[in-house]
C-alpha cells in the first residue's frame, strides 16, 4: 500500500504517474481541503476535484485545471447579472459541486461525497479528503511596509487576486478541532511508503499535517516518509510556492523544502536542476534522491513515481 | 398603473402581451414563490424566472420553461454521480440560481437578487417576489382510499411525480409570518387595475393571497380586480390546475375559478369556449367577460392583456 499527501496539480500528476507503477486499488491519496470554499451556496473542493479528474483522465491539460471539453454557459450567464463574477465554474465542472452539495446538504460527509465522485469516474484509487470538518487556509495578507494586512479566504487570494500579492502569514482556521476522515490515519499506519507530493509545502501539504494526527502519523513513520520537491531551480513549476517560501521566511530552494520536511520526512527526492543541493538536503538532515521530478508526459511522471516508491523502499532496506 | 398577481407560464405569456399595451414601466408582476426550492445549495425561483426569461424574450417557447438554446452539460455531469437527479438544471439557467444563491448568501432579499436579474435582462416591468420571506407549498398526496398520505415539497409533486398523483390538501409553510415584500402593496395600492392572471388558482395565486395583507388588499379594491380564468372547456391549458381543483373539492371549470375568486375580484374573463358558462359565473357573484383567453400566439396575449385591462376600467367606469 502506498499513501500520497496531496494537494492540487503537481500531486495528481503525480497520482497519474503512480497508477501506472503501483496497482490503483493499493493508492490511497490523502487530500488537502483548507482551499475549499462556498461559492454561491456551492461546496467546491478544488484539490479533491483536481485528483479526481487527473485520475480519471477527463482534466483538461492545457489550461492546467477543470475538465477537458469544458463549456462556460452557466457563467456567461451568471456574468450577466454579476460581471464580477471571478471564480471560473466550468458547466460539467458545476456538476460535480451540485453533487457534492447536494450529498452534504442530505447529511453525508465529504469522505462519502468523495467517494460518490470516484465512483461515477469508475476510480479504484482511494481518495480521501484528509477531514471530514471545516478545514480552511486563511492568508493574511501583507502591507506595502510588510506589517499585518486584510485576511481573506485563499480562493479570494489565490483565483481573485491570482496570488499576485504579498502574503505576511497563513493559518489554518479549524485545525486545531478537525478530525482525521475515516480511514487517513488507517492509510497512513498501513502505507509501506508514504508519500508527500510535489504540492505546495505552505498552502496544500501544512493544512494536511495540521490536522490533529496526521503530522504525528508521519513523525512515527519518517523512515519511510519520501517527499517531493515542488522546487526545481529555485522555482515552482506552478504556483506560488517559491514566492510564499520566500515571504514566510523560507529559503526558496530545495533546500527550504528539506529543512521544512525533515522533520516528517526521512528522504527527499529533488531535480536533477539542482543536484548540486544535494549535499545542502543532506546537510538539512534528509536522505537525498536526484532524479527528473518534471513531469511533463505521464512517462515522465510514472518514472518519477516508480523512483519516489524505490527511494522510500529503497531507504527501508537500507535500514537507515 | 396596472399590477399583475403572477404565477409561472400562464402569467409571464399574459405579462409578454400586456408590455405590448401598457407601458413596461407602468407594470408590476407580484410573483408566487411558494414553488421554490433549495436544490444543491441553490435557490431556485421557478415562477420568478419563468416571468423575467418570458419578459426578456429568452424564455424556450418550445419547451414551456427554461431558456432558450439552453444546453445540459452540468446535469448530465451531475447524472454520472447522481443517475437519480430529476430536476432539470440548465447550463444557463444554472446563471441565475447560482447568482440568486450568492446575492442571498451575502445578504441580500430576494427582491434584490430579482432586481438584479431583471437589471441584467434590461426589464422595465417591476418584478416583486410576493414576500422575501420563506414561503412553501406542501402538498399532502391522497392514499387509495383518500385519506391524507406523505407531504411532500411542491417541486417533488410538480417535477419528480409530474403531477400524476393525487393530491389531499395543500398549506403554503411560513404563510402564517411572511410579510409582503417591499414594493408588493404599495403596487396593489397604487394600480389602476389589479389582474390576477391565468395561473394555477391553487398552488399559484393562492399562496400569494396567503401573505398576510394580500389577500385584503384585494379585498378593497374588489371592484378593479379582473382575474382570467387559466381553465377552458373544463381543462387546464398546461399543468394540474383541473385535476387540482376536482380533488380539492372545487368545480373544475370557469364556475368553479368564480366561486374561488368571487371575493377577491369583480369580473373573471372566461374563455370563448366556455360562453354559455356566464351567466353561472355571474350567479357566483362575479361580472363575466368573454374573450379569446389561449395564448397561443404573442398577438392573442396582447389581445386578451387589453380586453383585460379595458374589462378593469370598464367596470370601474359603470361603477358597478
Amino acid at each position: 500500500m502506498i499513501c500520497v499527501l496531496a494537494g492540487g496539480v503537481g500531486a495528481a500528476r503525480f497520482l497519474r504517474g503512480l497508477i501506472q507503477v503501483v496497482p490503483p486499488a493499493e493508492v490511497t491519496a490523502v487530500v488537502n481541503v483548507a482551499d475549499d470554499m462556498v461559492l454561491s451556496g456551492l461546496h467546491i473542493s478544488p484539490d479533491l476535484d483536481t485528483v479526481t479528474y487527473t485520475l480519471a483522465g477527463v482534466n483538461d491539460t492545457e489550461r492546467g485545471w477543470g475538465l477537458a471539453g469544458e463549456t462556460w454557459h452557466a457563467l456567461e450567464a451568471l456574468r450577466r447579472f454579476d460581471p464580477d463574477a471571478w471564480f471560473s465554474l466550468g458547466d460539467r465542472d458545476l456538476g460535480t459541486h451540485l453533487y457534492r452539495t447536494g450529498r452534504l446538504a442530505a447529511g453525508a460527509t465529504l469522505s462519502e461525497a468523495t467517494a460518490g465522485i470516484c465512483a461515477g469516474f469508475g476510480l479504484e484509487v482511494s481518495v480521501l479528503p484528509v477531514t471530514d470538518d471545516p478545514l480552511r487556509t486563511r492568508v493574511t495578507l501583507a502591507t506595502d511596509d510588510g506589517a499585518a494586512g486584510e485576511e481573506v479566504d485563499f480562493q479570494d487570494y489565490f483565483v481573485r487576486r491570482r496570488h499576485d500579492v504579498a502574503v505576511h502569514s497563513l493559518r489554518f482556521d479549524g485545525a486545531d478541532v478537525a478530525r482525521p476522515a475515516p480511514g487517513v490515519l488507517a492509510a497512513l499506519d498501513a502505507a509501506e511508503v508514504i508519500v508527500v507530493a510535489p504540492s505546495n509545502p505552505l498552502v496544500s501539504i501544512d493544512p494536511v499535517l495540521a490536522v490533529p494526527g496526521v503530522r504525528q502519523a508521519l513523525t512515527e513513520r519518517r523512515a519511510d516518509v519520501v517527499a517531493v520537491s515542488p522546487i526545481v531551480a529555485g522555482r515552482a513549476l506552478k504556483g506560488p510556492a517559491d514566492r510564499l517560501l520566500r515571504e514566510l521566511g523560507h529559503d526558496p530552494s530545495a533546500i527550504g523544502v528539506a529543512r521544512h520536511y525533515a522533520e516528517v520526512a526521512a528522504t527527499l527526492v529533488i531535480d536533477e536542476a539542482d543536484a548540486d543541493r544535494a549535499a545542502d538536503v543532506e546537510a538539512a538532515g534528509m536522505r537525498c534522491v536526484v532524479a527528473p521530478t518534471v513531469m511533463s508526459t505521464p512517462e515522465r511522471a510514472a518514472a518519477l513515481a516508480a523512483r519516489t516508491i524505490e527511494s522510500g523502499r529503497g531507504h527501508q532496506a537500507a535500514g537507515s
